[in-house]
């Protein structure tokens, strides 16, 4: 049996037609080299609701389980936007993270030279940065309770959430920063409201306990969130991990997507524990953008994110290493080349659709 | 007795310093024209905590009470941040918030022609910039109970907050920010996290409640807290007034001000209800900015947010519109002969202190 078992899941919006791409990569790869991947494929979202009214079945986590790696697409649009609460889209993958023990969600904002030009930043801001958020996945305000919205007795309503974390939830994933900024420029910048919030003063402690005793070599800085989103905008270079609690996390990581300029170029992971015995981990890739339902199905979607969290999947999940990197060489190549998507078009490149720029990875692969 | 009582507190940090120069303006005025403000002077943050023991008093809460304005500086400093989490100076701040009913909180981030390029934002994407920010700042998750750090019968530490919002809550600061609207360019942002959220799926239905049966004019827009981020960062242009809770206001208000690329320039307002017997409402001034512990004492800081956060208080706490308007004009005229302090020197400018800045908006006068 293959130890190489993915699930791919392309979900609602641009999902479907970006996977297309990564499957003609895939079936390169099966042609020429003879990977024997075990696929599966299954349904989660919107596609999800209108097949099996829930946004993610008891089966397609199942499947997850089962398989060694999951490549996602995106998930919701304005079809299914005035459904109940319990019955959205975004249900699916947060059941999915939390089913899955995916704690750890990798978003690295990364600056790829032939495209300072598209970020709104000035290129002396952002040449050159690389920065990666690890995002808490699991907890915190998306999962806590009580939360609900009630009615008074007065007929007024109250809604509230809990932002809740455990010590354990905290070092586990400030875990996962530390140890990628060894391999990285050897910084962390954990985020919080320590100042405001309860749950953010026991993070600075024990994100602080951790570093002390595990981690004393990696250099460790405490930020407020709202100096963070400022300095993510005015010197983003000063950034190598950026690690924060799940709402923090998701705004962060987004905004530091955002002054790369090239969102539908950036991939992300999400990771679940290590299984001491078979040294295993769940993982889930998908690309940052989301379901961008404006532009799906139009074929002009950028197919590179999904590309890369394809190529962050084999090196990650499938320790393909070699492949990864060819991959990732591969669509360098050919925005060098000067083709862009309608997202990163540039004076001077050459506009191109979906299906052409997938073409073009597979061609100079 | 003077309708016009102004309470004085200028906290830590750069607080003393860039206050100063608005003394000057006070003096000018004056001299020349004769208003009588009632002045008073209070102390507050860490200030306090060194005087009184406490971040905010009694007695500054009552000072503040009594005042028709108060006109703030900042709190906090390294001096202060082992302190435990209920003595710290931010406290005050958020004391002061809490007993004046100060529930809006106004943030502009505006960007001023001369001081384009001191933006890390390319020119043609902040020019023109003109947000105002309406943050709730009363409730949420900076004062939801129950809140806490306990130790689990197996010693284990667990953190948590509750977000929490009445309705009423909600309203209340909808229609400030759908008022202020009206007079600008007729858009209101409305930021949550309502596909995760509870108290953020309360905000997204009261908000939409308030709007059509009292705003139907005024276009509304609801946006999650994440993808505002990305898009202050990509196409700030595209708001007008943005309304959040307390915390994705806090975050994102920072952001705003962090575009323009000029915090030294930002005043804020915070506003209390109406008495409806009175007609008054309780307001305090600050700079944008905060203590600035690394640059206090120096007199680099800009004195300028301070300036116009006076300007803001004539206008809205002393209907002296004209007299706010005359000191923004000052200010523009100073900055256009081409004076700047630290924060916002560019290249062919003359770098001044905070005294001289603060002299020549008094010359302008
Ligand atoms: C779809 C939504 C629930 C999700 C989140 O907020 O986590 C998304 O914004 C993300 O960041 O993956
Ligand atoms: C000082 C701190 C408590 C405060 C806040 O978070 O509200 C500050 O960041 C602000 O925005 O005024």
């Amino acid at each position: 049996p293959s130890n190489k078992k993915l699930l791919i899941l392309p979900g609602d919006g641009i999902g479907p037609e970006v996977m297309r791409e990564v499957r003609r990569v895939i079936d390169w790869m099966d042609r020429r080299r003879m990977v024997s991947f075990d696929i599966d494929e299954g349904i989660v979202g919107g596609a999800s609701i209108d097949a099996l009214g829930t946004p993610c079945s008891d089966e397609t986590v199942a499947k997850a389980k089962a398989a060694d790696a999951v490549l996602f697409g995106s998930v919701g649009g304005p079809k299914w936007d005035s459904l109940p609460f319990e019955q959205r889209p975004e249900l699916g993958i947060l059941r999915l993270r939390k089913d899955l023990g995916l704690f750890a969600n990798l978003r690295p904002a990364l600056v790829m030279d032939p495209l300072v030009e598209a970020s709104s930043l000035k290129p002396e801001i952002v040449r050159g940065v690389d920065i990666m958020v690890v995002r808490e996945s699991t907890g915190g305000v998306y999962f806590g309770e009580p939360r609900g919205v009630e009615t008074l007795p007065d007929g007024k309503r109250r809604g509230f959430d809990t932002d809740v974390y455990h010590e354990d939830e905290i070092a586990r994933v400030a875990r996962v920063a530390f140890d990628l900024a060894r391999k990285r420029r050897n910084k962390v910048t954990s985020v919080e409201k320590a100042n405001v919030m309860q749950s953010g003063r026991l993070w600075r402690a024990v994100v602080g306990e951790v570093h002390k005793a595990e981690y004393p070599d990696v250099q460790l800085e405490n930020m407020y969130a709202d100096n963070c989103a400022m300095q993510l905008c005015s010197r983003p270079k000063q950034f190598d991990v950026i690690l924060g609690n799940n709402l923090f996390g998701d705004v962060l990581s987004d905004l530091a997507a955002a002054l790369t300029g090239s969102l539908g170029m950036l991939p992300s992971a999400t990771l679940g524990a290590v299984d001491p015995t078979t040294g295993k981990r769940h993982a889930l890739y998908e690309p940052i953008h989301g379901s961008a339902p404006d532009i799906a199905g139009k074929g002009v979607a950028n197919p590179l994110a999904q590309v890369l969290s394809f190529a962050m999947l084999l090196r990650w999940s499938f320790g393909m290493e070699e492949d990864a990197l060819l991959l990732e060489t591969a669509v360098g190549k050919v925005l060098a080349g000067g083709l862009r998507t309608a997202d990163i078009m540039q004076p001077g490149m050459a506009r191109v659709g979906t299906s052409v720029m997938g073409e073009a990875v597979v061609r100079e692969l």
